[in-house]
């Protein structure tokens, strides 16, 4: 589904020099490369604050932590999407928040702005709003909907795990909400060698709480100011890494988009790829697809591997089955897509014979 | 305290070569690399799994996760002592258990047997042990002693963050008790370039759910088994790293040792080193002093920077003042010990002569 040896190799000598230069100065975390980083990525998204964390899962629970204010919110309820792959799902149980199930949009396979609204109260403590497949959310179409009902100070987290460069509205996804989160496992639109992550936010006080709550809650070294921290951090080693990645994520997300074109230009009829907007990045190529099991046999003999993302919903997850949650019972659309999900590769570093070939196998496919 | 560059440089070809063809391979995690590394390090230990994880904090708290099974022992408590910095505490709290600390012993400043002993009960959960600045808790002893009270059911973790390689009785540290867990930040006598940890078994059904519990509860790959999982993984990168340093470990904690010794001949009167047992690794030289602070301006004057390990006690941490918490009223050797401590530089990468600049000041107070 993705190759990363061509990933490294277009950018070997760049990374080699970095890494290395980064091992040399013995200086491994919280050092001069990953505040480098951390402004770049900040200033790429357009907002003030950047704080690395170790990953995105880390770095949804932090953020979450921080916009609610954890001991207010204790057992109510974040709104959030149940087909996400339940990262949000785990950030939410360690802050002991409940998620709280919306439906999703069918086309886009968003969370539905107004199945948030139907389900917005005074006992919801945030939204969590995830850029699904490299899609972007209509955030500010959310926001006005909030203030509208009087809702406004519900904090929304933005979760950007898979739309690094997203836009909506001339807008980059990240910098839409009161804070927002990434991930930068090896396989994202910008990843690392490895894990790591990252909170956004323009808010002095999030990214102060989330400062503090990466590190044991410290105020200053070995003394804890703030209560439920652990430890987050993203090693230096990545910050380099993802600091040579960086500078060239618009043209990668460019490519990412033209092959998801190619796709969708080749299939309309039987599959229909997922429709994130005019600013996705094509994460994924995910489509829905009635008869799943038979295409997914059809691509490999063709030759193309396919996989599902993601095949459990959160709230039908069987490890998850004795913990609070709610609106498992309002999940038409979500319920009605998760087994006509598909994903086929796309990756900037395919080369043109091979999405060729993804394209000449979905064509066939659709001519059956 | 800690020159990391001088650790670098004289394995500089060795890692370089190890990182570029880990980076090369262009499998970042979960790969052959981690596997080589873990296996090494199981066997090193003499244990049969270990699990690498993201840092010594996670692997506290993902090794208590497994070791008493959450939902039963919610609640409860765990004994441990209140002078290590917090990390266990941290551990407890995420999986809402409640910190139960006991005194230690003055002259190790490890946890004292018998203050386990007095607060073990059916309430417990399990039990924490710190090998505390590379010295031993007899962990056999107290594994008797429980016997003989009818408590042989309390898991007991060993926290080995700083004593890799810590022995006592011919056995090694991380072997002794149900499960272990270990830190790889860089200062530690086993250190990563980077973050990093493990949690360390002979037990098969620990090292089962930790596995599960360290990628989000998967049983397999987007399938939740079991609840309370997270993120938290080891880079491959780290642990090419690792594996690099880790077989010259038992020399270099050899001159540790022969360091800390030098040390203790050099002071005996007004400073008291602790005495971490025979088989004890110097990960810090710890001092008991009087005059703390007289003595901390007087190495800086004469060149020689000192530290607290650890200047705050769990208990009386501002930012866990709401926390759940017993036993903070019983702590008469751990209060009359934290305002007393202090560290000298002590890292097999010291020179000759900046050893022999430590004792001459240590030899200097002494005769004041």
């Amino acid at each position: 589904m993705n190759d990363l040896k061509r990933l490294y190799q277009r950018y070997q000598v760049e990374i080699e020099r970095e890494v290395t230069s980064t091992l040399r100065s013995g200086w491994w975390l919280n050092g001069a490369m990953g505040k480098k980083f951390a402004a770049n990525f900040a200033g790429f998204i357009g907002v003030s604050d950047c704080v690395l964390v170790a990953n995105g899962t880390d770095a949804l629970e932090l953020a979450l932590a921080a916009a609610v204010g954890r001991n207010g919110a204790r057992g109510r309820g974040v709104i959030t999407a149940a087909n996400a792959g339940g990262y949000a799902s785990c950030a939410c149980w360690h802050n002991d928040l409940v998620p709280h199930y919306v439906d999703i949009d069918a086309a886009s396979q968003l969370i539905s702005v107004s199945s948030v609204l139907a389900a917005a109260s005074t006992d919801t403590a945030a939204i969590v709003v995830t850029h699904l497949y490299g899609g972007v959310v209509d955030v500010g179409a959310l926001k006005s909907a909030l203030a509208e009902a009087g809702l406004s100070h519900i904090p929304i987290v933005e979760d950007c795990a898979q739309a690094h460069g997203a836009r909506i509205g001339g807008r980059v996804a990240g910098s839409l909400a009161d804070v927002s989160t990434f991930s930068f496992y090896p396989t994202k639109n910008l990843g690392a060698a490895g894990d790591g992550g990252a909170i956004l936010t323009s808010d002095p006080a999030i990214a102060e709480h989330v400062r503090r709550l990466q590190q044991y809650g410290w105020v200053s070294k070995y003394h804890v100011g703030v209560p439920h921290g652990r430890n987050s951090r993203m090693d230096e080693v990545q910050a380099a890494v993802l600091d040579v990645f960086l500078r060239d994520l618009g043209d990668r997300n460019e490519r990412r988009r033209a092959i998801l074109g190619r796709y969708k230009s080749a299939a309309r009829r039987r599959l229909q790829f997922v429709e994130g907007g005019d600013g996705a990045v094509a994460h994924l190529a995910v489509a829905l697809c009635d008869e799943r099991d038979a295409f997914r046999i059809f691509m490999k003999e063709h030759g193309v591997d396919t996989e599902v993302h993601y095949p459990v919903l959160d709230c039908d997850q069987v490890g998850w089955a004795g913990l609070p949650m709610k609106g498992t019972e309002d999940l038409v659309v979500t319920r009605a897509s998760v087994n006509r999900l598909c994903t086929v590769p796309c990756y900037p570093d395919m080369t043109y014979d091979e999405v060729g070939q993804v394209c000449l196998a979905l064509a066939q496919w659709e001519a059956m």
